[in-house]
């Protein structure tokens, strides 16, 4: 029995101390916010992450530290490194952190990417466009998630409309990929250097923000052994201890590396159901250095994320195969508030579920593109 | 969202609060307990279940009340109906916490049952011994469990040991069963009437306490329909709202009732890896009056006790299709600590599984009439 220390206290830390509890593990969650939701099933210590004093006490309570927040400051992290353990590593977090570091890792490891420059200024931002060709995407290097701090660029007149934007931090303008399809890899390493990983997953976005994953994918074998050998390659390079995402564009046969997530990941919450040993699990496993989980897919699941509001839950509650999540918090445009995860044996039953499920709930737009891949 | 009670704060709570916290529900448990172990995964009330003002305190912060024990007097459950709503209803507790009147109303229901006969007296004993006949068992009517309160009479001279040990409060003398083996059915019914059951399971007992049970079963098809019709129509006659077990030993091809259990069951902890749907996430499903759950065994699989003490994880955690639980509780003679969940695709790689962990965790002959059974 150990006790797990959480900087952040969201969903992901909520659904981390809901698979730790029945190995015997406890769990303490920092944050500042009013309400986290972990704070539901977990202890909360109502704090600062900047707050060094808290940080002391947290460290004295716990056995290992971890994070459900990528940007957690890395310094934090790395000072708290002297007081009890933190996994994954500041290292890992600060490149992760930072899409320039994070896309010049993925070079170096031999691993596509967008083309990419950094800007730090109007000339750098023009200079880029002329290399790397319209459209493009600008982006901060840091801080951003679900679509934030993102601006596409169509045309020259956008070059400085997108500046007045998000000029005056450090930036990063990559090309815009017309990308077939996005996937991911939810992976796993241990304290002790085993690494696992879970079946690509195929991830839908709507306003930038996810809306469904479905695992696994049929027609993606010699992809998937290219995506896994790279998130192998990053993983052992860094020295990574704990789950975390790596997200590809698939683009005319080739893979190109957009992020990586030091963390567990929205595109791995199909796990909890939909394998023997969740995402979530294994990450607690992993940061123990405990034995990990079996990974394999146990049928066809697909993931729907719930943002925003959640719908009503009866027509999942009352699909066979179906499961409820609602994370317990308020609802507000753009936030993740929930998901439902769909299993079947077989891929035409489990587009037959979403097809319903879809139209009861008046989702139809979100299912879609899913049961189009599943057809 | 609900907020539910749970009056009790043991493992089964705990277990009910990790099953209702994905579907966004809350708890609040009540126990005099220094430290129940459900208070590390919901807010605790630390009250003693007598205590008015506290009960009161506690209705008005919840949604609807339940139980984790049985043995909450069913008065208290019933003066609590009127401050909030209780399931399972008081009268089915009150009946399934004396052993009297839930044999009668097994015979009432036509469920054959072993003879039985109360005894107040040591005459009384003496001549239900003649009626009955010897070997028999005297229980305490109320507030037996894990083979508590209970004693086995072989031949004459144990009647007046037996009554200077048990005497003094209302008893049961039942005839002794040479059972071929002991099965439950775990079953559930919700505020809206709708009824399921999990498949039958096979249990087997040491030193009176739960030491394995395996589902399902294979080659007791016509035994099962008959049990679970049991199940069905004591759930009726009790208005009964939640997750029930419904012990009965197999006695040549006969079905006799041992007990029912009015909440969540220990035989029915394989449902949570073994299942869509666990028994925790059922009950709480039921007592909110939402849709029931799949509960479809998926594959095979064996739940191992741990009593007393935790074996080590290392083996069980290493081993794919294997679950841990460890309840959080400190390790004291007789007590119920944790359990692991075997579960695999068929008998044979079952049995093989149940062999490689009952050697690596010294337990070959907890898992000996297990791996029998599956041969």
């Amino acid at each position: 029995m150990a006790t797990i220390g959480i900087l952040g206290g969201g969903q992901l830390a909520r659904m981390l101390a809901l698979a730790g509890a029945p190995l015997g593990h406890r769990f303490l969650v920092v944050d500042n916010a009013e309400d986290p939701c972990a704070a539901q099933v977990a202890p909360l210590l109502h704090a600062d992450w900047r707050d060094r004093d808290a940080l002391v006490e947290f460290a004295r309570r716990i056995d290992v530290a971890t994070f459900d927040f990528e940007n957690v400051p890395a310094e934090t992290a790395h000072w708290l490194t002297g007081h009890v353990a933190v996994f994954p590593n500041p290292e890992a977090l600060a490149t992760a952190q930072d899409r320039f570091l994070e896309k010049t890792l993925f070079t170096g490891a031999g691993i596509g990417t967008p083309a990419f420059a950094t800007v730090d200024s109007l000339d750098d931002l023009r200079d880029a466009c002329a290399r790397i060709g319209l459209p493009a995407v600008l982006k901060t290097r840091r801080l951003g998630y679900d679509g934030k701090g993102q601006c596409v660029l169509r045309e020259p007149a956008d070059i400085e409309r997108a500046w007045q934007r998000l000029g005056g931090v450090p930036l990063i303008l990559e090309a815009f990929v017309p990308f077939d399809c996005e996937v991911s890899v939810i992976a796993v390493r241990s304290r002790s250097g085993e690494f696992r990983h879970y079946p690509l997953t195929r991830n839908w976005h709507r306003d930038g923000i996810l809306s469904a994953s479905l695992a696994p994918l049929e027609g993606f074998v010699e992809l998937e052994q290219r995506a896994i050998a790279h998130a192998r390659e990053l993983a052992e390079r860094l020295d990574y201890v704990g789950v975390f995402a790596l997200e590809l564009f698939v683009h005319g046969g080739q893979l190109l590396a957009n992020e990586m997530a030091p963390r567990v990941h929205n595109s791995g919450h199909w796990t909890i159901e939909g394998t023997a040993c969740s995402q979530f699990e294994n990450h607690v496993r992993a940061v123990l250095g405990q034995p990990l989980g079996d990974t394999a897919a146990r049928g066809h699941s697909v993931m729907l994320n719930w943002i925003g509001e959640l719908p009503e839950a009866g027509p999942v509650l009352a699909e066979p195969g179906a499961h409820w999540h609602d994370y317990g918090k308020s609802p507000r445009a753009g936030r993740k508030v929930g998901h439902a995860t769909l299993c079947a044996d077989d891929p035409a039953t489990l587009a037959a579920m979403l097809e319903r499920v879809g139209r009861a709930l008046g989702r139809a737009e979100q299912v879609a593109p899913v049961i189009a891949a599943l057809g």
